[in-house]
């Protein structure tokens, strides 16, 4: 077993003659080393039998160097651009049907691979690619720990700066900064940091018009990434002082999120957790304040499989990790989401975000 | 004229019934809004007469809100999944030959209009669409100089700070700090940290296991995001001396750098720039140090039209603002680039960057 070997076997049940990679997370999975993506295409074909082969762009054979890759590599300048080296390839490599990843891969390579084998069919094959990266190894878990531990820290900071007064934006720009000083190699995502009636945006974008009032909810989701694996944690505190409804809203989530926990176990699936979490907001009178399923696989992508959503009957296993992020938003008025990192283990699970849920007034 | 007429005029000329954008640098000018990237499309399509309309995840509904779309929103929830809205969209509107952004649309997406509108031609329109972007506005470019401004404030504070010991992560981080504390939105790019014979890596990834000597090159390339616009910039720097032969090679590369500045002006060509920028380096001992081409266009995206390179005879236009970036890389031992930011105006040019370029020992 080489570290091609996973990924012929998909090749191979899926009736292909081979998966293409570009650079995102299975990639770096692959040949332990990422790229940045750009207007360059970089693809690694990995075929059922036989050595990989790539097309790199000239200018990153020295960063390619670092890969010792195994096959054939060709390479194009930009001033001739790259269709003579997918012609290369093709000429090298016979191709009737390929895999991609759909959710990495971008139309122009698309269209550079079907340009290249005319007749080419290419598969959606992000789902059965992605699913190699789901159960994480016990270094993987490591990487991911430390993201959570300097994430965990940059809040403590943060919740220590927060004041009546300053604008989302300020606040964001402190947890971003503290993410990068407690040792972020980069962030997971584009943070959020949402106060008042920006908090019931599942996905709000922090503002520099909106200073922070007493009595409003503030919602934190954000995570840093370290050794290529992501954090995603959400907090929410409220600011000055605590409405009744804010508590009560506040101890539904939380219940709906210790739910998640109490269920996550290898055998479970991902519909019977979404059930009974989301069941727990529902029977709450602020069952019309529902408005996301409870989370998501996480790893070197901040979303990945396993979905924890009704309809998905996939089963848990030991090393996937999900979050669980049961939310209540009130449009107009405020939200409240309260998300942990759970990793299923060979008993049950363990959460490994550790920061306190109790409910916090700054 | 209305927020889609250039792109209703952009499908006209291509031929097409209407143009498809996601979320990205051209729907963020066309929308004034930008959503995440993730795993959910939200795909808005503007055809070439009649109102636009979108396929919108449910969840973004009330930030989508902000947007204050003219035409249909088809949503969709994560527990049915997103293709009975794409075909909704397509009983609602008959497309048989659409462009895309083929350097930001995913193949998913790719895949779910081709499911909608079987038959339907898929069209790579990145090149016109882009093109709108390539002349900026007056407040495009004050964005833009905040942006620059941001990123120069937090490298002169990262100089004072850099010593011999030093890992290249550690500079990394000071450098990430120093952006968002000087009130980056965010970073235009991941940056490039990158000392002794790294330095010699165009793309090179910063280590934590090297830490900088006496003598290394110290090379900087990275960019505050600000109002939606990228800076970027490079500049190398030698810590505690520089050789002669560096010092040789920083003059090289200096001189190409202000032969790009020298002949920037509206009527020049991307070609004509990038034949005498790289006119100097070949003309200099050092011409097989060559790797890179001058640049490349700056605007929402850090790469973007024009490309500044042989062979594109592209014509330079007021407004259009473009990276000067010549480089010398020698494998193995050191590299020196030195890039600005300019804008062709009405006469001639304006360098937005401002950042001192005599050699620095520090």
């Amino acid at each position: 077993m080489d570290r091609y070997t996973e990924y012929r076997e998909v090749a191979r049940q899926l009736g292909l003659d081979a998966v293409a990679l570009v650079p995102g997370p299975n990639f770096a999975r692959m040949l332990g080393k990422n790229f940045h993506v750009n207007e360059r295409p970089l693809v690694v074909v990995v075929p059922v039998e036989g050595p990989p082969a790539a097309v790199v762009p000239n200018l990153e054979l020295r960063s390619w160097d670092l890969v010792n890759f195994d096959g054939e590599t060709f390479d194009w300048m930009d001033q001739t651009g790259y269709s003579g080296a997918f012609e290369a390839l093709a000429r090298h490599m016979t191709l009737r049907r390929i895999g991609v990843e759909g959710q990495v891969m971008r139309v122009f390579i698309h269209h550079a691979l079907a340009a290249a084998w005319p007749g080419i069919e290419i598969i959606d094959a992000e789902r059965e690619i992605s699913l190699l990266r789901a159960r994480k190894t016990e270094a993987e878990i490591a990487a991911m720990s430390e993201a959570i531990r300097i994430s965990e820290a940059a809040l403590a900071e943060v919740f220590e700066k927060v004041r009546v007064g300053l604008t989302e934006k300020e606040v964001e720009r402190m947890l971003v900064q503290a993410l990068y000083a407690n040792g972020a190699e980069e962030q997971a995502f584009g943070p959020i940091v949402a106060a008042g009636e920006n908090s019931a945006r599942p996905h709000a974008s922090a503002r520099d018009d909106y200073a922070i009032r007493p009595g409003d909810a503030l919602l934190f989701d954000f995570g840093a990434q370290w050794g290529g694996f992501c954090a995603d944690i959400t907090r929410t505190v409220f600011v000055g002082h605590a409405s009744d409804e804010a508590r009560e809203v506040y101890a539904t989530v939380l219940a709906a999120n210790e739910k998640g926990i109490e269920l996550a176990r290898p055998g479970a699936t991902a519909h019977e957790i979404d059930d009974a979490v989301i069941g727990v907001l529902e029977a709450s009178p602020f069952a019309d304040r529902i408005r996301t399923k409870t989370g998501h696989g996480l790893g070197r992508a901040v979303h990945e499989t396993p979905y924890i959503m009704r309809g998905n009957h996939q089963v848990l296993e030991p090393g996937m990790v999900f979050t669980d992020e049961p939310g209540l938003y009130h449009i107009g008025s405020f939200g409240v989401r309260i998300e942990d990192d759970v990793l299923i283990t060979e008993t049950g699970c363990r959460v490994l975000t550790a920061f306190p849920k109790t409910l916090t007034v700054l």
